[in-house]
Protein backbone atom coordinates (compact mmCIF):
# COMPACT_ATOMS: atom_id res chain seq x y z
CA UNK A 1 0.00 0.00 0.00
CA UNK A 2 1.32 3.60 -0.78
CA UNK A 3 1.39 6.68 1.48
CA UNK A 4 -1.55 8.31 0.80
CA UNK A 5 0.06 12.25 -0.26
CA UNK A 6 -3.45 14.18 0.86
CA UNK A 7 -5.93 13.37 3.87
CA UNK A 8 -9.58 15.24 3.95
CA UNK A 9 -11.04 14.97 7.19
CA UNK A 10 -8.99 11.69 7.48
CA UNK A 11 -10.00 10.23 4.33
CA UNK A 12 -7.56 9.43 0.96
CA UNK A 13 -9.25 12.01 -1.05
CA UNK A 14 -7.62 15.18 -2.64
CA UNK A 15 -11.19 16.73 -3.13
CA UNK A 16 -13.24 19.28 -1.19
CA UNK A 17 -16.67 19.78 -1.35
CA UNK A 18 -18.03 23.31 -3.39
CA UNK A 19 -20.08 24.61 -0.17
CA UNK A 20 -16.74 24.45 1.64
CA UNK A 21 -16.57 28.05 3.51
CA UNK A 22 -12.23 27.77 2.32
CA UNK A 23 -13.26 28.08 -0.84
CA UNK A 24 -16.58 30.39 -0.71
CA UNK A 25 -15.02 33.05 1.67
CA UNK A 26 -11.30 32.12 2.28
CA UNK A 27 -12.76 31.10 5.82
CA UNK A 28 -10.36 28.91 7.16
CA UNK A 29 -7.05 28.81 8.52
CA UNK A 30 -3.28 27.18 6.95
CA UNK A 31 0.08 26.00 8.46
CA UNK A 32 2.87 25.12 6.55
CA UNK A 33 5.31 22.53 7.93
CA UNK A 34 9.02 21.37 7.32
CA UNK A 35 9.24 17.38 7.49
CA UNK A 36 12.46 16.20 8.29
CA UNK A 37 13.77 12.97 9.48
CA UNK A 38 10.03 11.88 8.91
CA UNK A 39 8.91 14.31 12.17
CA UNK A 40 6.78 17.28 11.66
CA UNK A 41 9.44 20.38 13.07
CA UNK A 42 7.63 22.01 15.27
CA UNK A 43 4.71 20.53 15.20
CA UNK A 44 3.26 22.08 18.72
CA UNK A 45 4.04 25.49 17.86
CA UNK A 46 2.29 25.04 14.14
CA UNK A 47 -0.74 23.52 16.10
CA UNK A 48 -0.59 25.95 18.88
CA UNK A 49 -1.01 29.11 16.14
CA UNK A 50 -3.93 27.49 14.43
CA UNK A 51 -5.90 26.99 17.36
CA UNK A 52 -4.96 30.12 18.14
CA UNK A 53 -6.31 31.59 14.81
CA UNK A 54 -9.62 29.23 15.60
CA UNK A 55 -9.98 31.37 18.76
CA UNK A 56 -9.76 34.37 17.22
CA UNK A 57 -11.90 33.36 13.90
CA UNK A 58 -14.66 31.54 16.42
CA UNK A 59 -13.80 28.32 14.69
CA UNK A 60 -14.11 25.02 16.33
CA UNK A 61 -10.65 24.09 17.72
CA UNK A 62 -9.16 21.41 15.87
CA UNK A 63 -8.81 17.47 17.37
CA UNK A 64 -4.68 18.00 17.99
CA UNK A 65 -3.92 14.27 18.55
CA UNK A 66 -6.29 13.14 15.41
CA UNK A 67 -4.66 15.90 13.27
CA UNK A 68 -1.16 14.62 14.77
CA UNK A 69 -2.21 10.83 13.99
CA UNK A 70 -3.18 11.75 10.14
CA UNK A 71 0.14 13.80 9.79
CA UNK A 72 1.66 10.63 10.75
CA UNK A 73 0.06 8.40 8.49
CA UNK A 74 1.06 10.53 5.45
CA UNK A 75 4.50 10.52 6.29
CA UNK A 76 5.27 6.82 6.67
CA UNK A 77 9.04 6.89 4.89
CA UNK A 78 9.16 9.70 3.49
CA UNK A 79 12.46 11.46 5.15
CA UNK A 80 11.90 15.44 3.63
CA UNK A 81 8.63 17.09 2.64
CA UNK A 82 6.33 19.17 3.42
CA UNK A 83 3.46 19.28 5.30
CA UNK A 84 0.50 21.59 4.22
CA UNK A 85 -2.57 21.97 6.78
CA UNK A 86 -5.64 23.81 5.89
CA UNK A 87 -8.65 23.62 8.47
CA UNK A 88 -12.08 25.34 7.51
CA UNK A 89 -15.15 26.07 8.85
CA UNK A 90 -16.42 23.97 6.54
CA UNK A 91 -20.12 23.85 4.21
CA UNK A 92 -22.31 25.98 4.96
CA UNK A 93 -25.20 27.20 2.78
CA UNK A 94 -25.19 30.63 0.78
CA UNK A 95 -24.65 33.80 2.68
CA UNK A 96 -21.60 34.79 5.08
CA UNK A 97 -23.79 34.24 8.38
CA UNK A 98 -22.20 31.02 10.35
CA UNK A 99 -23.99 27.58 9.96
CA UNK A 100 -26.10 26.49 12.70
CA UNK A 101 -23.46 23.23 13.14
CA UNK A 102 -19.87 24.37 12.32
CA UNK A 103 -18.10 20.63 11.10
CA UNK A 104 -14.27 22.27 10.28
CA UNK A 105 -13.20 20.57 7.18
CA UNK A 106 -9.39 19.24 7.32
CA UNK A 107 -6.46 18.57 4.73
CA UNK A 108 -3.60 17.78 5.26
CA UNK A 109 -1.53 17.64 1.87
CA UNK A 110 2.03 16.39 1.71
CA UNK A 111 3.71 17.70 -1.05
CA UNK A 112 7.31 17.81 -2.10
CA UNK A 113 10.30 19.54 -0.38
CA UNK A 114 11.64 22.50 -2.64
CA UNK A 115 15.32 22.22 -4.22
CA UNK A 116 16.66 24.99 -2.07
CA UNK A 117 20.28 25.93 -3.16
CA UNK A 118 22.19 25.38 0.32
CA UNK A 119 23.73 28.59 -0.75
CA UNK A 120 21.07 30.45 -0.26
CA UNK A 121 21.36 29.91 3.69
CA UNK A 122 25.54 30.55 3.69
CA UNK A 123 25.92 33.27 1.07
CA UNK A 124 22.21 34.68 1.14
CA UNK A 125 19.22 35.31 -1.43
CA UNK A 126 18.23 38.51 -3.43
CA UNK A 127 15.01 40.06 -2.37
CA UNK A 128 12.71 43.40 -4.07
CA UNK A 129 10.65 45.19 -2.50
CA UNK A 130 6.46 44.79 -3.65
CA UNK A 131 4.34 47.53 -5.22
CA UNK A 132 1.56 45.53 -3.93
CA UNK A 133 0.84 46.98 0.10
CA UNK A 134 -1.09 44.87 2.94
CA UNK A 135 -4.20 46.57 4.58
CA UNK A 136 -4.70 46.84 8.08
CA UNK A 137 -7.30 44.28 9.96
CA UNK A 138 -6.51 44.14 13.21
CA UNK A 139 -9.06 41.57 13.59
CA UNK A 140 -6.95 39.29 11.20
CA UNK A 141 -3.64 40.33 11.75
CA UNK A 142 -0.90 37.82 12.68
CA UNK A 143 -3.08 35.22 11.48
CA UNK A 144 -2.23 32.54 8.60
CA UNK A 145 -5.72 32.76 7.49
CA UNK A 146 -6.86 31.41 4.32
CA UNK A 147 -7.38 35.44 2.63
CA UNK A 148 -4.34 35.82 0.08
CA UNK A 149 -4.94 37.71 -2.42
CA UNK A 150 -2.45 40.37 -1.24
CA UNK A 151 0.43 38.35 -0.69
CA UNK A 152 -0.60 36.58 -4.14
CA UNK A 153 -0.92 39.69 -6.07
CA UNK A 154 2.69 40.86 -4.40
CA UNK A 155 4.09 37.50 -6.43
CA UNK A 156 2.68 37.95 -9.61
CA UNK A 157 5.13 41.19 -9.44
CA UNK A 158 8.20 39.69 -10.14
CA UNK A 159 8.48 36.45 -12.44
CA UNK A 160 10.97 34.08 -11.14
CA UNK A 161 12.93 32.74 -7.87
CA UNK A 162 15.97 32.05 -9.92
CA UNK A 163 17.01 35.59 -9.73
CA UNK A 164 15.10 37.40 -6.76
CA UNK A 165 13.76 35.21 -3.93
CA UNK A 166 11.58 37.38 -1.90
CA UNK A 167 9.66 40.66 -2.38
CA UNK A 168 9.16 42.97 0.80
CA UNK A 169 5.60 44.31 1.04
CA UNK A 170 4.74 47.34 3.14
CA UNK A 171 1.66 48.42 5.13
CA UNK A 172 -0.64 51.22 3.29
CA UNK A 173 1.88 54.24 5.56
CA UNK A 174 5.15 52.60 3.80
CA UNK A 175 6.03 51.00 6.81
CA UNK A 176 7.78 47.34 6.39
CA UNK A 177 5.54 44.31 7.52
CA UNK A 178 7.40 40.92 5.67
CA UNK A 179 7.56 39.52 2.99
CA UNK A 180 4.98 37.56 0.36
CA UNK A 181 5.97 34.66 2.18
CA UNK A 182 8.30 34.99 5.11
CA UNK A 183 8.98 37.25 8.11
CA UNK A 184 12.17 40.02 8.07
CA UNK A 185 14.72 40.71 10.65
CA UNK A 186 17.42 43.27 9.92
CA UNK A 187 20.19 44.77 12.08
CA UNK A 188 20.81 48.39 12.77
CA UNK A 189 23.53 49.66 14.76
CA UNK A 190 24.01 46.06 16.58
CA UNK A 191 20.28 46.27 17.50
CA UNK A 192 18.19 43.34 16.02
CA UNK A 193 14.84 44.87 14.62
CA UNK A 194 11.85 43.25 13.28
CA UNK A 195 8.47 45.02 12.16
CA UNK A 196 5.56 45.03 14.64
CA UNK A 197 2.43 43.01 13.55
CA UNK A 198 -0.70 44.20 14.84
CA UNK A 199 -2.48 45.96 12.57
CA UNK A 200 -1.40 43.44 9.25
CA UNK A 201 1.63 40.55 8.63
CA UNK A 202 1.61 36.71 9.64
CA UNK A 203 3.38 36.07 12.82
CA UNK A 204 5.84 33.28 11.70
CA UNK A 205 6.66 30.40 13.84
CA UNK A 206 10.32 30.80 13.02
CA UNK A 207 10.07 34.32 13.61
CA UNK A 208 8.48 33.75 17.38
CA UNK A 209 11.40 31.20 17.75
CA UNK A 210 13.90 33.88 16.92
CA UNK A 211 12.35 36.21 19.05
CA UNK A 212 12.11 34.10 22.26
CA UNK A 213 15.78 33.02 22.03
CA UNK A 214 17.68 36.43 21.26
CA UNK A 215 17.73 37.01 25.26
CA UNK A 216 19.90 34.08 25.32
CA UNK A 217 22.10 35.01 22.63
CA UNK A 218 22.25 38.27 24.47
CA UNK A 219 21.12 39.98 21.32
CA UNK A 220 19.50 43.59 21.77
CA UNK A 221 16.09 43.98 19.75
CA UNK A 222 13.51 45.57 19.13
CA UNK A 223 10.08 44.93 17.71
CA UNK A 224 8.47 48.18 16.30
CA UNK A 225 7.21 50.11 13.50
CA UNK A 226 9.86 50.13 10.76
CA UNK A 227 10.30 52.57 7.82
CA UNK A 228 11.49 51.30 4.47
CA UNK A 229 14.89 53.48 4.33
CA UNK A 230 15.68 51.78 7.81
CA UNK A 231 15.84 48.56 5.78
CA UNK A 232 17.73 49.64 2.97
CA UNK A 233 20.30 51.27 5.62
CA UNK A 234 20.40 48.03 7.82
CA UNK A 235 23.80 46.55 8.39
CA UNK A 236 22.41 43.04 8.27
CA UNK A 237 19.15 41.64 6.91
CA UNK A 238 17.68 38.21 7.30
CA UNK A 239 14.63 36.58 6.08
CA UNK A 240 12.49 33.31 7.85
CA UNK A 241 10.06 31.39 7.35
CA UNK A 242 9.49 27.13 8.68
CA UNK A 243 10.98 25.78 4.76
CA UNK A 244 13.80 27.90 5.26
CA UNK A 245 14.27 28.39 8.68
CA UNK A 246 16.88 31.70 8.68
CA UNK A 247 18.48 33.13 5.22
CA UNK A 248 20.95 35.97 5.16
CA UNK A 249 20.17 38.72 2.29
CA UNK A 250 22.53 39.49 0.59
CA UNK A 251 20.52 41.96 -1.89
CA UNK A 252 17.92 44.12 -1.65
CA UNK A 253 16.99 46.34 -4.74
CA UNK A 254 20.02 47.67 -5.97
CA UNK A 255 21.71 47.47 -2.37
CA UNK A 256 24.27 44.93 -1.28
CA UNK A 257 24.52 43.50 1.97
CA UNK A 258 27.63 41.37 3.67
CA UNK A 259 26.07 38.14 5.69
CA UNK A 260 26.92 39.44 9.45
CA UNK A 261 28.01 38.22 12.51
CA UNK A 262 24.56 38.61 14.32
CA UNK A 263 22.62 37.22 11.61
CA UNK A 264 25.16 34.25 11.71
CA UNK A 265 24.89 33.11 15.46
CA UNK A 266 21.11 33.31 14.89
CA UNK A 267 21.27 31.16 11.92
CA UNK A 268 23.15 28.56 13.62
CA UNK A 269 20.84 28.19 16.98
CA UNK A 270 18.06 27.89 14.64
CA UNK A 271 19.22 25.27 12.89
CA UNK A 272 20.48 23.64 16.33
CA UNK A 273 16.79 23.72 17.60
CA UNK A 274 14.86 22.39 14.05
CA UNK A 275 17.19 19.28 13.43
CA UNK B 1 -32.99 13.68 -15.67
CA UNK B 2 -32.89 15.49 -13.16
CA UNK B 3 -31.79 19.18 -13.36
CA UNK B 4 -28.23 19.08 -11.36
CA UNK B 5 -27.28 21.94 -8.77
CA UNK B 6 -24.08 22.61 -9.52
CA UNK B 7 -21.51 22.29 -11.94
CA UNK B 8 -18.00 22.21 -11.91
CA UNK B 9 -15.90 23.10 -14.94
CA UNK B 10 -18.90 21.70 -17.10
CA UNK B 11 -19.03 18.72 -15.33
CA UNK B 12 -22.36 17.87 -12.99
CA UNK B 13 -20.07 17.14 -10.09
CA UNK B 14 -19.71 19.19 -6.33
CA UNK B 15 -16.36 18.99 -5.55
CA UNK B 16 -13.05 20.30 -6.61
CA UNK B 17 -9.38 19.50 -6.47
CA UNK B 18 -7.69 20.53 -2.92
CA UNK B 19 -5.03 22.06 -5.55
CA UNK B 20 -7.39 24.78 -6.50
CA UNK B 21 -6.05 28.20 -5.54
CA UNK B 22 -9.77 29.21 -4.53
CA UNK B 23 -9.13 27.39 -1.59
CA UNK B 24 -5.46 27.81 -0.88
CA UNK B 25 -5.29 31.46 -1.49
CA UNK B 26 -8.68 32.97 -2.10
CA UNK B 27 -7.53 33.46 -5.30
CA UNK B 28 -10.60 34.22 -7.21
CA UNK B 29 -13.73 35.61 -7.60
CA UNK B 30 -17.65 35.18 -7.39
CA UNK B 31 -21.04 36.34 -8.78
CA UNK B 32 -24.06 36.14 -6.89
CA UNK B 33 -27.24 36.16 -9.49
CA UNK B 34 -30.89 36.30 -9.10
CA UNK B 35 -33.17 33.60 -11.29
CA UNK B 36 -36.12 34.87 -11.81
CA UNK B 37 -38.16 33.52 -14.40
CA UNK B 38 -35.86 30.97 -15.08
CA UNK B 39 -33.62 33.98 -16.61
CA UNK B 40 -30.36 35.17 -14.99
CA UNK B 41 -31.11 38.44 -13.94
CA UNK B 42 -28.21 41.10 -15.28
CA UNK B 43 -26.17 38.35 -16.10
CA UNK B 44 -24.23 40.76 -18.70
CA UNK B 45 -23.73 43.21 -16.27
CA UNK B 46 -22.73 40.31 -13.39
CA UNK B 47 -20.15 38.65 -16.23
CA UNK B 48 -19.21 42.39 -16.84
CA UNK B 49 -18.01 42.78 -13.32
CA UNK B 50 -16.80 38.90 -12.94
CA UNK B 51 -14.38 39.73 -16.05
CA UNK B 52 -12.97 43.03 -15.03
CA UNK B 53 -12.44 41.16 -11.87
CA UNK B 54 -9.82 38.93 -13.65
CA UNK B 55 -8.53 41.58 -15.23
CA UNK B 56 -7.15 43.12 -11.64
CA UNK B 57 -6.13 39.67 -10.67
CA UNK B 58 -4.70 38.53 -13.69
CA UNK B 59 -6.35 35.69 -14.51
CA UNK B 60 -7.55 34.39 -17.88
CA UNK B 61 -11.39 35.75 -18.65
CA UNK B 62 -13.51 33.25 -18.36
CA UNK B 63 -15.79 32.33 -21.78
CA UNK B 64 -19.15 33.96 -21.65
CA UNK B 65 -20.82 31.82 -24.24
CA UNK B 66 -19.83 28.57 -22.02
CA UNK B 67 -20.76 30.51 -18.74
CA UNK B 68 -24.32 31.20 -20.42
CA UNK B 69 -24.27 27.84 -21.69
CA UNK B 70 -23.53 26.41 -18.33
CA UNK B 71 -25.80 28.36 -16.33
CA UNK B 72 -28.77 28.10 -18.68
CA UNK B 73 -28.05 24.32 -18.06
CA UNK B 74 -29.02 24.28 -14.65
CA UNK B 75 -31.71 26.23 -14.73
CA UNK B 76 -34.07 24.06 -17.07
CA UNK B 77 -37.53 24.66 -15.69
CA UNK B 78 -36.04 26.84 -12.46
CA UNK B 79 -38.79 29.99 -11.91
CA UNK B 80 -36.83 31.82 -9.05
CA UNK B 81 -33.37 30.52 -7.87
CA UNK B 82 -29.93 31.84 -6.67
CA UNK B 83 -27.06 31.07 -9.34
CA UNK B 84 -23.90 31.57 -7.25
CA UNK B 85 -20.55 31.56 -10.09
CA UNK B 86 -17.40 31.19 -8.70
CA UNK B 87 -14.28 31.74 -10.87
CA UNK B 88 -10.67 30.68 -9.48
CA UNK B 89 -7.20 30.76 -10.97
CA UNK B 90 -7.53 26.40 -10.52
CA UNK B 91 -4.71 24.29 -9.58
CA UNK B 92 -1.47 25.19 -8.78
CA UNK B 93 1.49 23.92 -6.73
CA UNK B 94 2.69 24.57 -3.17
CA UNK B 95 3.21 28.72 -2.80
CA UNK B 96 2.05 31.92 -3.88
CA UNK B 97 3.61 32.16 -7.42
CA UNK B 98 0.85 31.84 -10.15
CA UNK B 99 1.37 28.09 -12.42
CA UNK B 100 3.06 28.12 -15.37
CA UNK B 101 -0.16 26.95 -17.28
CA UNK B 102 -3.24 28.75 -15.43
CA UNK B 103 -6.25 26.88 -16.07
CA UNK B 104 -8.93 28.77 -14.15
CA UNK B 105 -11.50 26.44 -12.59
CA UNK B 106 -15.91 27.74 -12.46
CA UNK B 107 -18.35 26.72 -10.05
CA UNK B 108 -21.92 26.96 -10.78
CA UNK B 109 -24.08 26.73 -7.83
CA UNK B 110 -27.93 27.05 -7.76
CA UNK B 111 -29.25 27.83 -4.33
CA UNK B 112 -33.01 28.13 -3.49
CA UNK B 113 -33.97 31.08 -3.40
CA UNK B 114 -34.09 32.97 0.20
CA UNK B 115 -37.84 33.00 1.53
CA UNK B 116 -37.78 37.21 2.63
CA UNK B 117 -40.82 38.72 3.48
CA UNK B 118 -42.62 40.94 1.15
CA UNK B 119 -42.55 43.31 4.14
CA UNK B 120 -39.09 44.13 3.48
CA UNK B 121 -39.53 45.96 0.56
CA UNK B 122 -42.15 48.29 1.39
CA UNK B 123 -42.06 48.70 5.11
CA UNK B 124 -38.05 48.43 5.32
CA UNK B 125 -35.43 46.61 7.46
CA UNK B 126 -33.68 47.02 10.46
CA UNK B 127 -29.83 47.50 10.36
CA UNK B 128 -26.66 47.63 12.90
CA UNK B 129 -23.82 48.62 12.74
CA UNK B 130 -20.61 46.21 12.99
CA UNK B 131 -17.48 46.58 15.14
CA UNK B 132 -15.43 44.60 12.63
CA UNK B 133 -13.40 46.97 9.56
CA UNK B 134 -12.90 46.72 6.20
CA UNK B 135 -9.43 46.93 5.63
CA UNK B 136 -7.76 49.33 2.59
CA UNK B 137 -6.68 47.95 -0.80
CA UNK B 138 -7.03 49.65 -3.31
CA UNK B 139 -5.53 46.50 -5.47
CA UNK B 140 -8.47 44.87 -4.39
CA UNK B 141 -11.32 47.88 -3.98
CA UNK B 142 -14.71 47.32 -5.76
CA UNK B 143 -14.10 43.56 -6.34
CA UNK B 144 -16.36 40.65 -5.46
CA UNK B 145 -12.94 38.63 -5.01
CA UNK B 146 -12.99 35.48 -2.51
CA UNK B 147 -11.17 36.98 -0.04
CA UNK B 148 -14.07 37.91 2.61
CA UNK B 149 -13.10 36.96 5.77
CA UNK B 150 -13.60 40.28 7.11
CA UNK B 151 -18.03 39.97 6.09
CA UNK B 152 -17.27 36.67 7.63
CA UNK B 153 -16.92 38.18 11.17
CA UNK B 154 -18.78 41.01 10.94
CA UNK B 155 -21.73 38.47 10.12
CA UNK B 156 -20.57 36.96 13.18
CA UNK B 157 -21.41 39.88 15.42
CA UNK B 158 -25.40 39.41 15.37
CA UNK B 159 -27.00 36.40 15.85
CA UNK B 160 -29.67 36.09 13.11
CA UNK B 161 -31.51 37.51 10.32
CA UNK B 162 -34.98 37.72 12.20
CA UNK B 163 -34.08 40.98 14.28
CA UNK B 164 -31.60 42.95 11.92
CA UNK B 165 -31.21 42.23 8.62
CA UNK B 166 -27.66 43.85 8.14
CA UNK B 167 -24.86 44.89 9.48
CA UNK B 168 -23.14 48.31 8.38
CA UNK B 169 -19.11 47.89 7.84
CA UNK B 170 -16.84 51.16 8.48
CA UNK B 171 -13.39 51.60 7.03
CA UNK B 172 -10.33 52.00 9.32
CA UNK B 173 -10.85 55.82 9.28
CA UNK B 174 -14.34 55.32 10.60
CA UNK B 175 -15.89 55.95 7.25
CA UNK B 176 -19.17 54.20 6.00
CA UNK B 177 -18.34 51.74 3.27
CA UNK B 178 -21.11 49.16 2.78
CA UNK B 179 -23.00 46.57 4.34
CA UNK B 180 -21.86 43.18 4.60
CA UNK B 181 -23.55 41.82 1.65
CA UNK B 182 -24.88 45.11 0.19
CA UNK B 183 -24.43 48.48 -0.87
CA UNK B 184 -25.75 51.13 1.21
CA UNK B 185 -27.10 54.40 -0.27
CA UNK B 186 -28.65 57.81 2.19
CA UNK B 187 -30.89 60.55 1.67
CA UNK B 188 -29.70 63.94 3.01
CA UNK B 189 -31.56 67.32 2.14
CA UNK B 190 -32.64 65.93 -1.05
CA UNK B 191 -29.33 64.63 -2.45
CA UNK B 192 -28.49 60.90 -1.96
CA UNK B 193 -25.38 59.88 -1.41
CA UNK B 194 -23.44 56.57 -1.60
CA UNK B 195 -19.97 55.68 -0.33
CA UNK B 196 -17.03 55.76 -2.88
CA UNK B 197 -15.33 52.60 -3.10
CA UNK B 198 -11.79 52.84 -4.21
CA UNK B 199 -10.28 51.87 -1.05
CA UNK B 200 -12.32 48.77 0.33
CA UNK B 201 -15.82 47.37 -0.82
CA UNK B 202 -17.26 45.82 -3.68
CA UNK B 203 -18.95 47.44 -6.22
CA UNK B 204 -22.02 46.08 -6.22
CA UNK B 205 -24.03 45.01 -9.31
CA UNK B 206 -27.36 47.19 -8.74
CA UNK B 207 -25.06 50.05 -6.99
CA UNK B 208 -24.07 50.46 -10.38
CA UNK B 209 -27.11 50.17 -12.13
CA UNK B 210 -28.76 52.99 -9.82
CA UNK B 211 -26.07 55.14 -9.65
CA UNK B 212 -26.88 55.07 -13.70
CA UNK B 213 -30.36 55.59 -13.17
CA UNK B 214 -30.38 58.86 -11.28
CA UNK B 215 -29.70 61.28 -13.81
CA UNK B 216 -33.11 59.96 -15.69
CA UNK B 217 -35.09 60.38 -12.21
CA UNK B 218 -33.39 63.98 -11.81
CA UNK B 219 -31.94 63.18 -8.02
CA UNK B 220 -29.51 64.91 -6.99
CA UNK B 221 -26.41 62.40 -6.30
CA UNK B 222 -23.15 62.16 -4.75
CA UNK B 223 -20.37 59.22 -4.17
CA UNK B 224 -18.00 60.53 -2.05
CA UNK B 225 -16.73 59.92 1.62
CA UNK B 226 -19.29 59.32 4.18
CA UNK B 227 -19.09 59.90 7.85
CA UNK B 228 -21.41 57.84 10.16
CA UNK B 229 -22.98 60.48 11.86
CA UNK B 230 -24.55 60.99 8.08
CA UNK B 231 -25.91 57.71 7.80
CA UNK B 232 -27.54 57.98 11.33
CA UNK B 233 -28.89 61.58 10.77
CA UNK B 234 -30.24 60.49 7.40
CA UNK B 235 -33.48 61.42 6.12
CA UNK B 236 -33.67 58.23 3.93
CA UNK B 237 -31.63 55.00 3.95
CA UNK B 238 -31.99 52.16 1.62
CA UNK B 239 -29.51 49.11 0.89
CA UNK B 240 -29.20 47.14 -2.41
CA UNK B 241 -27.92 43.71 -3.21
CA UNK B 242 -28.70 41.43 -6.35
CA UNK B 243 -31.30 39.37 -4.47
CA UNK B 244 -32.97 42.35 -2.61
CA UNK B 245 -32.73 44.75 -5.15
CA UNK B 246 -33.40 47.73 -3.49
CA UNK B 247 -35.11 47.58 0.46
CA UNK B 248 -35.48 50.96 2.71
CA UNK B 249 -34.15 51.02 6.00
CA UNK B 250 -36.73 51.52 8.74
CA UNK B 251 -33.99 51.34 11.83
CA UNK B 252 -30.04 51.64 12.30
CA UNK B 253 -29.22 50.90 15.65
CA UNK B 254 -31.55 52.99 18.06
CA UNK B 255 -32.51 55.26 15.06
CA UNK B 256 -36.02 54.86 13.22
CA UNK B 257 -36.59 56.06 9.43
CA UNK B 258 -39.14 56.85 7.29
CA UNK B 259 -39.84 54.80 3.68
CA UNK B 260 -38.83 58.65 1.92
CA UNK B 261 -40.01 59.41 -1.67
CA UNK B 262 -36.66 59.09 -3.41
CA UNK B 263 -35.58 55.45 -1.91
CA UNK B 264 -39.80 54.63 -3.32
CA UNK B 265 -39.16 56.06 -6.83
CA UNK B 266 -35.64 54.36 -7.01
CA UNK B 267 -36.75 50.82 -5.88
CA UNK B 268 -40.10 51.34 -8.20
CA UNK B 269 -37.50 51.82 -10.92
CA UNK B 270 -35.32 49.18 -10.17
CA UNK B 271 -37.76 46.92 -10.01
CA UNK B 272 -39.54 47.67 -13.14
CA UNK B 273 -35.59 46.96 -14.86
CA UNK B 274 -35.25 43.61 -13.34
CA UNK B 275 -38.37 42.13 -13.37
Amino acid sequence: MTTPATLVNGKAIDHISVKDRGLQYGDGLFETIAIYNNKPVLWDRHIARLTLGCDRLKIPRPDKSQLFEEASSLLHGIEKAVLKVIYTRGCGERGYQLPKTVEPMRVLQRRSWPEYSQQNKTDGVSIRLCATNLGYNTTLAGLKHLNRLEQVMARTEWPDYSQVFEGIMLDLEQNVISGTMSNVFFVQNNTLITPDLTKCGIKGVIRDLVLETLDELKVTHSVRKVGIKELYCADEIFITNSLIGVWPVNQFNEFQYAVGPITKRISKNIDALLY
